[in-house]
């Protein structure tokens, strides 16, 4: 594209780096910015300066923070005795979305895959070992995607912890909501009229 | 949405306020920058940092510009005597896209709209009357959209400039390019045959 300025083309080239936006889209955002709403320019500036800067990880769950521990790991009211392994910090946040888990976190980073080379010892395995050690751990949830990865992770996991007193629990498999039943796969199917639960209420 | 951290809900926020991005993209760069391309944070930074203190409106023609006149205004091989008469840079930009003119700009920065309260002295209006005075003007191409208020517009910088000998051109009304003739409207479709034009192959 021709924009007759180095500078516009500077920042959509940018823009234009972020996931799911091209050329046209940055284009957009930038004219956006420059024509209607100068201010949200020093605020974008001033925010990704901020967070670039002074962004932490949680030293205990490996979430981001913005201190040495994470607000859900600082947080009295949840019960820190129980925590959800989870992949990455997308999971937190879609968790915590669903308003329906008030324990704590621990971001492993991402799942075992020998294929594509991650062990073990690429995740943060040892912290959470180390956690279930010297914390009061009463249960754990595996809040890993039903993949053959995650499946290994799970199997790997628990396998550690065997001396442990911990429960170790999996999300619910089954079918999801807003799924039609006829397009079920027929291994989640079969599994969900298996592991059928009470009608519950989620909280509100 | 929850993020557990404030570094990251004030990113958010900020992108958040981007044309057609809402808090779910917003979190999917943000993520994104921190997670997997740290180096496009400065980047974005620095060119809109750059293209806030910088940019500048070029005198002549109302295009943005790194200088005092535009690249176009400045490109020696462009017909600096003929004027391509737009509405907003954007069009600018749509027109260089399609690689079919070679002549020069003038952004009214909009059209007249009583409605909107929008007259001519709200518009780039009377520079272009003293590029048509001082400069040696041979045509006049009104760019504008085939609306009541783009031809309001045209209607009264042709009515302003009828003493000066200066060629007044609009854009071919037609049938638009991957439209189904079936379904244009009659105006259109009336004024396409009437028009009709000798089949020319645009430039490559």
């Amino acid at each position: 594209m021709k924009y007759s300025s180095q500078l516009i083309e500077q920042a959509v080239q940018a823009f234009s780096k972020l996931p799911g936006i091209g050329k046209k889209s940055a284009l957009r955002m930038v004219l956006h910015l420059v024509q209607n709403d100068r201010p949200a320019i020093s605020e974008i500036i001033d925010s990704l300066a901020h967070m670039s800067s002074d962004l932490k990880t949680c030293k205990r769950c490996f979430n981001f923070s913005d201190h040495e521990l994470c607000e859900i790991c600082r947080n009295g009211t949840r019960d820190q005795n129980v925590i959800c392994v989870v992949e990455s910090i997308r999971d937190v946040i879609a968790i915590e979305e669903t308003e329906q888990f008030h324990g704590t976190y621990h971001v492993l980073g991402g799942v075992i895959s020998p294929i594509d080379g991650i062990g073990p010892s690429d995740l943060n395995c040892e912290a959470l070992f180390e956690r279930v050690d010297k914390e009061r751990i009463n249960e754990l949830i595996m809040g890993l995607s039903p993949t053959i990865e995650g499946e290994t992770t799970i199997f790997y996991i628990s396998k550690k912890l065997s001396e442990y007193r911990v429960n170790i629990s999996i999300l619910a498999r089954g079918i999801a909501f807003g799924g039609e039943l006829e397009y079920a796969d027929g291994l989640t199917l079969g599994r969900s009229i298996l592991s059928r639960t009470s009608y519950v209420h989620l909280e509100e």
